[in-house]
């Protein structure tokens, strides 16, 4: 959607604590429940809820039970922040772009 | 989101035939159905699916019965496009930032 992408994820288990110093992110869950870890606490959401992580806010998404999640971002953020490390995702230009 | 804004809306029966020239708007249903009629035809979304309609694309939502969605557009989309009318929301900034 303009310079943003969509992106599908089914997630299980616990992502890595990192940032994007130059983006928020949205979170939407489509099925299931993900929990996303921050500095000041945690949000848990349930289908159909939402979050937006504000830029340069550590956070990690954690899911007990696989979970369908939707995350809107501009093009090219790469999905483990400044973190770095086995998680981060290569970008598939033909699956990602709307 | 950035300057993007996330507006939840329930809905029912038809909208207005409209574009917007500037900016691509996505929609994401969250209970019930919604169908968003296009030049080139209809297409239906049922919870957790969405729907990008590019820029400059006339487009008309519908919801026989009484649906929940999401949209995601920049910051000052007027609901409308240019088609204005009765349907006009007006920007309520207390509501719809994030």
């Amino acid at each position: 959607m303009n310079d943003y992408e969509v992106k599908v994820a089914k997630v299980k288990g616990e992502f890595v604590w990192h940032s994007h110093a130059d983006t928020d992110e949205l979170f939407l869950v489509v099925d299931g429940t993900l929990t996303i870890q921050l500095p000041d606490g945690d949000v848990t959401l349930s289908p159909g809820q939402l979050f937006v992580v504000p830029r340069g806010v550590e956070h990690c998404p954690v899911a007990a039970e696989e979970a369908s999640i939707l995350l809107i971002e501009p093009a090219g953020v790469v999905n483990t922040g400044q973190a770095g490390g086995d998680l981060t995702a290569t970008h598939d230009t033909t699956l990602l772009d709307d």
